[in-house]
């Protein structure tokens, strides 16, 4: 929610020679995204979002994440496009930072998303899994598995100043994540951070999908149990059945789930709570007094979690 | 540069509906000012920002702002316009803070402003004191003498934390100032912080005047000191005379200056130089540990203040 890197109209002028945008009308800092910093770029041509890359984002995964949204783009997926200078490269350096100009997409983030949206998210992203196939590149998920016990570690001595108990709950949890979770459903390109932030509306419909940025390969199922995470809970922390059927069942009217994908949510849903809570939560234990950025309360990843872990399978979740 | 108070889909939907704007196609939060939420309000209508007023902002001068920037408009100065709801109303309230909607301005502001940057905004000032007048509503100067000396007792204990014997010399210049600041300069509306942040360029032209939220009723001349604070020091601190030249010479071009107000020049810049070192100095006290929003080093302006103190008139500036 901030801008880390001011950028000087020489640094920005010397940017743009690079690319045939035109001149300039407006530039302007926006509040999106809290990794890195954001401008809102209108030119002649258009409106653009020019995205400074601070530290942590690895350099090494912006290809990745470039060439993803390219890659879908051309599949008539509504992301971002990402806009190449005239030497063909869309990644390039400004003030110290990797950097690129992506197409500026139309339309609102919901914040109290309904029973519609989560049909049109469902849909959405099985759209999104299907668009893809075919992308050549690779990058593993290292928010999963082995990342949750880096981050567990890094945690696990203070975990219960959030709440008594937690180190141990968090341990229990991630032994049996560790020993039940699946191997054999089917893989390919996940937005893995599907939240309301990150997806646009125009009327009821959705105008498109943004920020790639912890885009990754790994199961299919994964992406739709952040999904059931991150937009069928209500604010006293209720499991809204509606939302997570009416997202499935659209869902699965775009790409057919197997039985073993079903049969997975429920676990694959305790993991995509442990990610987030454990994001969080090594967030909350290395917060800054006073800091704009808020940090979010872990805790409600831990209900969420105990949920999933309390449902005897995927029916809790609408299916029929 | 933050967004404080987050718009829900419903709330904003909710407040839009007394306006005649159509429907929304872009909806995000700008890093713009730091007293306010700003948001870029794109609609089928064309770009707007909505602003929330937050607590820094005493909601009686509200009206005072709005109505000037309807007036300036009218008189065709480059500035936002409010936007009116279906009953007239400029000025409404959401998420329990006062807000208004204002027409997007191109253009972009710049960093390193040189000469013809100057010459520009010498001329542009000057229209904006032509175009105010007739504004019916008044708002005194709440950060001249009186103002200054409230922040000083707030500050005096503690001002030799930022350097040695600083109270002292503050102190000596409060008093200079008291004892000699006019009272019989051609006064108007004056925007009291045009700073490069709040004036936009195409090309090489102003395109627009923003932040009308501390202006107020005082000397035009004084106006100009804070331009020649704002505009004319270099990164290194020494005052480049042809940037100020460019500046007064322009000026004059549009409203001649009476030789009151050249030679009040020298003495109205150390009091604009108080205004910012105060508030600076008054924030750096204050400031939070890790807070996003960076303090400003108040001692910029107390070298400007020495720099105005040290010379023998208004030809300092550039005047033949």
């Amino acid at each position: 929610m901030a801008v880390y890197t001011e950028v000087a109209e020489d640094d920005l002028a010397a940017f743009l020679a690079d690319y045939d945008l035109g001149a300039v009308t407006a530039f302007k800092g926006i509040a999106e995204g809290v990794e890195n910093s954001n401008y809102l770029l209108q030119t002649e041509n258009g409106a653009y979002i020019l995205t400074l890359y601070e530290k942590r984002v690895n350099a090494a995964d912006l290809p990745y994440f470039l060439g993803l949204m390219d890659h879908l783009a051309e599949k008539d997926f509504p992301c971002p496009v990402p806009v190449h200078g005239r030497d063909g490269q869309a990644l390039r350096t400004l003030c110290n930072r990797n950097a690129a100009i992506i197409t500026f997409l139309n339309g609102v983030s919901v914040h109290h998303p309904g029973p519609d949206h989560c049909r049109e998210v469902g849909a959405g992203l099985a759209r999104l899994h299907l668009a893809g196939k075919g992308f050549k590149r690779e990058r593993p998920n290292d928010l999963s598995l082995t990342g949750w016990e880096t981050l567990f570690d890094a945690c696990e001595a203070r975990a219960d100043e959030l709440q008594d108990g937690l180190a141990q709950e968090l341990s229990g949890e991630l032994a049996a994540l560790d020993e039940a979770w699946p191997d054999d459903l089917p893989t390919g390109v996940i937005h893995a951070d599907l939240f309301p932030d990150n997806v646009f509306f125009l009327g009821d419909g959705l105008s498109g999908v943004i920020d790639f940025y912890f885009a990754c390969n790994d199961f299919f199922a994964y992406d739709i149990a952040v999904c059931l995470n991150a937009w069928c809970f209500e604010a006293d922390h209720s499991f809204n059945i509606t939302k997570a059927h009416n997202m499935l069942a659209a869902y699965r009217s775009v790409r057919p789930l197997s039985d073993g994908e079903l049969q997975a949510l429920p676990l694959l849903a305790r993991g995509a709570a442990m990610r987030f809570l454990l994001t969080r939560l090594f967030d909350w234990l290395n917060r800054v007094d006073g800091a704009l950025v808020k940090v979010k309360d872990p805790r409600e990843y831990l209900q969420r979690q105990r949920f999933h872990r309390s449902v005897s399978g995927p029916a809790a979740y609408g299916l029929m």
